[in-house]
């Protein structure tokens, strides 16, 4: 069963020649990459992308990253990402499911987890930043 | 406390402009190329590197990787990445640990795990295949 | 002025964290895979990308790329790469420009050069191979 | 002929799993990572790493690169580049050669140019900054 997500969304992308490697499948480091494309996507839904981030005060690091591979993406493929916010308190939670875009079969599972960190201190912050809830403010009235 | 591993090794790398980002650390998702390069490592203390893998016949994809972020490496930083083989039985399972050279303080833990794929088949194996207790053979003995 | 062109394409980009460095820039060598998406997109035009180069016997490597950069794209900001094939005949010449797409402004000038090699002896091919010449036919007539 | 260099040094890397292509050879792109390696291993030689750059009051960014592909480097192979300071004044050329270690065969040609500009200004720098010249100093004087 999913975690409940306050708000997704899916990204497609076409599989580069530069991502493939030597088996001819993409190699497993660059779906970081993928994840932070559709993790950017997702942020925009917020008007919190990384600039605004910052002009906010705070960076978001990822303190943790895990992936799971089922099956691998080949060249000329296209992909879907779908990224979904599933924790937004304390710290920010999103999973992520990668597809063959065609067949719809899963290719990786993973989540990344992000603290905030207060840029003039340098401090993690164990609070959600008022900046952040004022930006999902209009997703949880809905609720 | 950490696993027992039957074989360990550590590598040392400079953080390279390339690998670092607007925030002025290295991009979280550059430290799966330096698990990489550990790994290799590791690999070449049994002689089983990616070309020895597909002499023997099989491909050893990673199906789980993990990293938890404590630090931040930043440009121009030696660090060091200690790779510890802890499962060899099943599936390979490596634990990781990268430290900042200067002060031996912990920056990222990390494991990946592969599984034996047979490349005749495209089959995933599900025991030890048999060239791989071969290598490990002298370091069994050891125990 | 610029040399005649076969075939021209476009192709949009937004600029991710993970290209950019700790300039705010984007790290002038993740260029060369912006000029590869676009090369991509113009090989599709006359179907005929790295899939289908294989399936006709020949892999096409680079020889000489050049760049030269005149300024800097970054982070969320959406670029442009035009690609122009200029030579298909003993080699394929393709001149790129990427441009900031909300101002127009030229950020970066570049070409690669790409010859044929025989996949089944290795050799390099001296005469364009005809199936290069089949696939630009429909293109060729129009001139 | 070879330009004469002011200074030169020549670097040794391993080609790693992840700038390897399905084509089994490194692709062209990487090498740009290569050439910075060896870049910096040049600026080291006298005191002028980005580092050091930056507290100069100056960036140096590359203005102009280019690449002539000569032969693949493979997966395990070690290469090594040598790089040389063939131009400092107004602005800086280095020229490269990375070869295949093991047989001395010329790989990949290339070159990089950089200018100054003041940070603080943003302004490109048509004279060699002072800074420039004094850590050049010491190699000038042994001319």
């Amino acid at each position: 069963m999913k975690a409940k997500a306050l708000l997704s969304t899916t990204t497609e992308l076409e599989v580069q020649f530069f991502d493939v490697d030597s088996m001819r499948v993409v190699w497993h480091g660059n779906y970081v990459k993928y994840l932070e494309v559709a993790r950017c996507e997702l942020l925009k839904l917020f008007d919190y992308n990384y600039l605004q981030m910052e002009a906010s005060g705070y960076m978001w690091p990822i303190v943790d990253m895990r992936l799971k591979y089922v099956a691998s993406a080949r060249l000329s493929e296209w992909i879907t990402i779908e990224a979904r916010l599933v924790e937004y308190q304390t710290r920010i939670k999103i999973e992520y499911i990668v597809r063959d875009k065609a067949t719809g079969a899963v290719l990786t599972k993973a989540h990344t987890i992000q603290v905030a960190v207060e840029m003039s201190t340098g401090e993690m912050s164990f609070n959600t930043p008022q900046c952040l809830l004022d930006k999902l403010a209009p997703f949880l009235e809905k609720e």
